[in-house]
């Protein structure tokens, strides 16, 4: 343990790095063990960073416990990437259902509409609060090539607590699941999953990093149009060294996941954004409306809590104070305003704690 | 200065990154100028890092003196990347003509042809040595959307000292470089260049980065396939910023380019590299054969230098040596063999003097 000395980061993303994989990566910027190179100075294809390379996927496999039947493939592109790279690479130009429930899965449906038929089977727009339309109700084409549900929306603070079972919906087709924002945080039943893709940039490491876990039968079915960069079969051939990979996040996500392992893994991240986001959801469900959600509990995100004060004009106010306090990075999306406290794996809930008691604080002071 | 204690690193790319940045990088990794946060953690969107990528921006802008009707674009992808995203945004399905002089421009070619009718001006295939076709004699098509050449070949070591002047060649269609390897080494003639592309894994930072510098009237022209990540205006309307780009890369670059401007800019990296690269190939020429290369004098990277050892089964014994003294990643290009010594800015002279010693010594040793 370190002294706490740095301010509580609640970015969405680029987002808090625990503190120890931030001193170890300073430490070895000049010369990662004893090889006389920075990480960022080797070349991809040499066997120190094939060691790192390596070790990060399998740790990544390890803690999300993902079958040998599925490639773990580190591309480039973040979520705006993917939401062109997988219809290019499994929709087969056919049908593929979109579940919306918020800005990220609503992106992703616009964007597949140029490679695919692309149909909206549910959503919660309008919805007040937000929820997740009941799956029993999803309409779900026969012949889809995939069904894609973003299961955190980062910006709207919707997070699905199960994944659907499309069989026992009567759909065969695979689930596309946009973890970016909460991955790493509970486990993911891949019994119920074709494929998962998530930005690195929340809760594994750096902006530029994109992991993609892909069920080895999905793969290989790339539309003609499909950049080299961004063909699952050919990057899962090359071992994602198809190109040059972000090197500097993937050894930065090495060193998350083996800080992961060392907490607990999944399973303690998971009891921990429980605990986290139950106190957070207390004292603003508590507030006498002073602080108002919008979205129906059954929904709220573990991760990210978008809040809303009710008197708008003392959101600079509440920012100023709260940046006072070293609590940084408040400031809602601008497309949904209000504020927005993003507690991924990296924020100790001491960090959620200090949030809450300044929330308290301002509310008896202007309520 | 710093005394020197690190070796030499002759990486292709990912590649050496000058010791001053490298140090900064570590010593600011907790906190950048005070924000409490470590410049992976920060939002792109916040100011700190809106300061980072403006300055990066300016700074680079000034390096290369890049006209105001240039946009700089942030992307990501690599070279590999943009093999498909230069024909999608500018080839509007139409002809496009490729001047092949190694690996890197073939490549380009071959993904090219998925999206365009591409077709090759002229190649220097099997030639030996290897050298740049005359550009009178290149085959450009009447109505051709751009002409690619790698204007550094990386692997094969075949540079363009000059670039063509294609419209005293009876062309007027833009002429899009590939200049990956040699970006900062020289001045770029942009009344000759329409777009430039290049990872910045080589002369400019680590991994992840693309810069794609492309003139005002290129844009807007993307083929409704190209995903909106790699739609060139999409991303310079919203000023590299649509998805969450490679914060830690362009915040690295930016260093970079800071330390370029206190060596004196690119004219003086221009300088250095006729310095380094002539030391280099005297003492191969002068070894009465027992080192050789490929290249046409002419045609001969300054940056990236293959070489071979007349004795192919001394190549283990000379790495090993190599290594010994702290030079490191002299081996050749899988799909070339040999030797390669990449020789960018980050590598200082005395490096480039305790390689030529070290030829010497072999020499004399097993010659």
């Amino acid at each position: 343990m370190t002294d706490r000395t740095r301010p509580y980061n609640f970015s969405a993303g680029p987002a808090a790095i625990p503190e120890p994989v931030l001193r170890e990566a300073a430490a070895e910027m000049l010369d990662w063990h004893g090889s006389g190179m920075g990480v960022m100075e080797m070349s991809h294809r040499g066997r120190e960073f094939t060691e790192i390379a390596t070790t990060a996927e399998a740790d990544l496999r390890e803690l999300l416990a993902v079958p040998a039947n599925y490639r773990i493939l580190f591309l480039q592109g973040g979520g705006i990437g993917e939401n062109a790279i997988v219809p290019m690479n499994l929709s087969g130009g056919g049908a593929v259902d979109f579940v919306v429930t918020g800005s990220w899965s609503r992106k992703s449906f616009s964007e597949a509409r140029r490679y695919a038929d692309a149909a909206v089977a549910a959503t919660n727009d309008g919805g007040a609060p937000l929820d997740i339309p009941e799956p029993a109700a999803w309409r779900l084409r026969p012949g889809t090539a995939y069904v894609h549900l973003c299961s955190n929306e980062t910006i709207d603070g919707v997070e699905f607590h199960a994944l659907p079972d499309l069989r026992a919906l009567g759909c065969d087709a695979p689930l596309v699941i946009d973890c970016s924002s909460h991955i790493m945080t509970r486990a993911i039943d891949w019994s119920r999953v074709g494929l998962a893709f998530a930005g690195a940039q929340k809760n594994i490491g750096p902006a530029g990093l994109t992991i993609v876990i892909v069920r080895d039968d999905l793969v290989g079915h790339a539309l003609p149009i499909t950049p080299s960069a961004f063909d699952y079969k050919l990057v899962a051939d090359a071992g994602s060294m198809l190109n040059t990979p972000s090197t500097w996040a993937i050894y930065i996500a090495g060193l998350t996941f083996k800080w992961l392992k060392a907490q607990g893994g999944v399973a303690a991240m998971d009891r921990l954004a429980d605990e986290k986001s139950r106190l957070l959801y207390a004292v603003l469900d508590d507030s006498g409306g002073f602080y108002g959600t919008r979205v129906a509990p059954a929904a709220r995100s573990r991760v990210n809590i978008p809040f809303f004060l009710r008197d708008g004009s003392l959101d600079d106010a509440f920012l100023a104070g709260a940046r006072e306090r070293g609590l940084l990075q408040l400031k809602g999306h601008k497309s949904v305003g209000g504020m927005r406290a993003s507690i991924f794996n990296a924020m100790p809930i001491d960090g959620v704690r200090a949030l809450v008691s300044y929330l308290q604080e301002f509310a008896v002071r202007h309520g």
